[in-house]
């Protein structure tokens, strides 16, 4: 099957977040941060301060201890490789359609408004909304 | 070299667009559609309606036949394959990280504010915009 | 060997099947839904509805613990990665073999039909029957 | 860009098709055979009969010596090869995203109707009809 | 190392082969079989009849219990995967080397004896004799 | 698409064979050599000798020029190639789809008749024959 | 062969510098850049700035208006592209060759020294000098 | 995930330098070597000499033993392996990016000034140090 | 890491030669063979012969029953499958360079001096020996 | 086909070679160079001395022009990339598979006989020589 591996610890976070049923929302605010960073911690793509991991153990009722061991100061995450590439999920696939698609025309458009920067994807900030469907354009 | 191929009417649009130097968001605002829309009709991804072809051949003065001939009534773009995978350049490569970083954090939070859809990758709207950097979250 | 990787709890579910004697046809009668359904959700690639889990639980004698646990409200499939690419199953590699020879041919009828849309491969529908078999066309 | 190579009769095939407004349904009709099979001929993934290219030749009104000398009687297909595997276009992709959900589940219920067969997927046969959105099952 | 992956049950069989000191050519014998369909049986790679379940546990001195369960009624092979592509092993990458060299002779000699059929590898037949080497032709 | 790509003379060579109407097995009795090696050498797998040069040419009615220039004395043939791996046509493919399934099968018989030994490609000779269908075994 | 593909101006560029004998540290001291810089203007993978195309001009004896039209205003490098992955040749390869032995160490080093940063690609800068040979460490 | 496997010897001396609070820097000069190569013994891409194995148990204060069975006499390293190519952390894939980028520049550079030789990976030795960001060139 | 997966037996010989300080000149040597097959039969490449194993024991003083076992009569290797292609390892990878670099100028040379002939890997002996460096040619 | 692709000016020393019936062996002799090196000349993967030009183009009848033009003082190969990896033609792969199978023993005789030490593919020098079968070791 095609889930990510995760380590035990974040197999325990995840089942503290389901039990108490936490959204990355809900967890986004007590953290004070993105929900889309609240969920990277999670499948261990963030570095998370040690405020951070302190607050979420309160959060997830979990002993801090794990967490340290695992994420503290010496934790430098090994990022990406939780997904095939091209990923079959097709939620996780539509993501590189549209890179497929409109990766040239984003590009031309970055350069045309801020000349030759490169978009920094680890600061990168993104918010989910439902939007109602609009023709294109 | 990586550049994408362009068709020899894409590469009279783009040369035009030079020529004139227009960008793409101008184009947008004159066809009445998205910036990326419209760039993504420069590189043959999107299916323009018969109003956009004939108002793009009057703002880049190229005459309607040969747009029609290429994007007209019979034409459905063959979508994709203007890059390798991953891509080289730095400018496209950076979508792909965000996806390996952030894409089950961004399925994850899909999921549980709308279920289990997916997002379209066809119906997609984006816009480019600086942001002062901040720290993360 | 060539096996998709089954849960546990999924093995359980097919070992009931099993000696039960139900074929996903007679399951997917009983659950009220088409039998790929019914099988997809065996092989972790649907998304159950909480009455689907309780009645398949009642058809297999499982007890609904399990299932919910791992079938339950938190859970999302991540589709796909159940074989290679290209798949070495003869049964599994005539499926892309039609994709590489009436893939084109499909597109273009689809267009033609329905202009600009994409099939959803979500809200797909298959039936298998037997046909006799007829000479092309 | 990512579309299908033809060779110069196929592409006097396609524009010929274009100018007359003839969808692949019509010349199916005309061909006496169903509309994929007529499209898969336009691609070279079929071999016609002299009767059907006689018959294509009328409805398209071309000369019947290209098509003898390219798909006459020395001719057999090298199928496939027309696109990326996977493709990248979006319309394409969604086949190979069913197969990658649903195939084992279609490979299971083949095999408890059918036995250890193998569907024959030249003598595939496929309808393209707009189907009204259901919910699953 | 590279040797397929066995199941227990496999491996038994195997073993119990070499204690008896039985070749496949004579357990085909038995069998009533194929000396190569016999060793696929082996491999996971054909469904074996019950009645050739039975007169295999017999021949091998194993209980039938094992064998019903792993290769009984349910059991439908997922062909294929017991090697990497292009394999590694000498033996059998010369099959590869054949098809590389002599595959489009092949499809032209078949096609133009049998027309625009497909030889079926499920009813593929081998037999495997020493052939004293003569000059090519 | 898919077609191996052929140098002048050899399309010149399937061209005469083309219009003479030859069969592989006709051309193969008049060089006096297997019908397979004959095909081989028309796609460039084979170096054939000098008085096979001369006797094609009598046969296909081509100047031997050209031949001796291209598949003369300083001719060795880069072998393969000639197909992408694996092969997208039916017809070639299921030459693989046997050594997937069957080419454990037939290593260890090879072994088991004759040692450590290795099957040679190129000394290959295979006849195809229309072989009426026989259930497995 | 393995030559990156060069434009038509960038085959000029190379041979007046070829015809000059200068070296990449002389054009980039004339331009009053890193050499590297220098040099990778001359394969497309930095943009120059106006200044730096009329000096390279000058330096090159080339007239102005064919880089300008190549590398001017509306020009960013689509990055990267010019090698296969892995490179096969030795030169190139050497520095793969570093990142797979000693990539885990320099990340290691550079999280230990600057925290989660991330080195840029781009504002890189590297010199090259001989170096006596000394044993490691 | 994507962390590089380490054995068992390997994480203890991860482990060791945590809790120790040590840098490679701290390390590489207590054993009198550059920090770079330090860490690639801890990542097992270097042979460490006896005395250098000594003298790193006295720093991590771990028993000479272990270290000697994995590391000892007979060990030489099977470089290379411990990450995916390309690699998906952002850390590590801007080496490769450098290598797409500034490769044939860099090249082109060694030629020139030492000739056709080739920099060796082995004898590289690699400073880390922060570099305050300058324009280009 | 990027070591070969040695069986348990394969792992009792690595140890019982270091703990013997044997070479495998030494080993081969005792075996009566070459050193290069000796260590092909410790990595599983080669099948030895009865007299090999007995004598390989001796050397080792390792019982036979487990050697007889896993390299008995019933053992054929299935060879390669070692290292990834290409290797990573800098040692392994300078073989892949040399055919890279020099393969095509050694088929040329094989078929000048012996026809159409191909060198038998299998057959393959060779020699390790330090040269003292010359210059090219 | 599979042939490396050759510049015109390589084309014409392959032809002169053929028409003057030259050998390697020959041409390595009049350069006063080792056969193979001579060979990688023609083949694009080896820098000639300026000596080595002028002597070859006498040998083979050409003008110098030419090949100072595209091997002269400015050209650097870019070693490689001359085949597929792995190759299809059988005499090109044996090679690759004498890796496959001795490629650990080699690394494991060249480490215990010079320690850690890399073998120089650059400075690869080898010998083409008719050997009398002998059986193993």
């Amino acid at each position: 099957m095609n889930d990510p591996k995760l380590s035990s610890v974040q197999t325990r976070m995840f089942q503290a977040k389901a039990q108490r049923k936490l959204s990355f929302e809900k967890i986004g605010e007590e953290l004070g941060c993105n929900e889309v960073y609240a969920a990277s911690i999670f499948y261990g793509q963030a570095k998370p301060t040690e405020a951070e991991i302190k607050r979420l153990c309160e959060i997830l009722n979990i002993p801090t201890g794990h967490l340290v061991e695992e994420m503290g100061e010496h934790f430098y995450p090994s990022r990406g490789g939780l997904m095939p590439m091209p990923p079959t999920d097709p939620t996780l696939y539509r993501f590189i359609e549209m890179i497929q698609v409109f990766g040239y025309p984003l590009k031309a458009i970055i350069h045309e408004k801020f000349g030759d920067g490169i978009m920094s994807a680890i600061d990168f900030k993104a918010n989910v909304d439902k939007v109602r469907k609009k023709r294109h354009g």
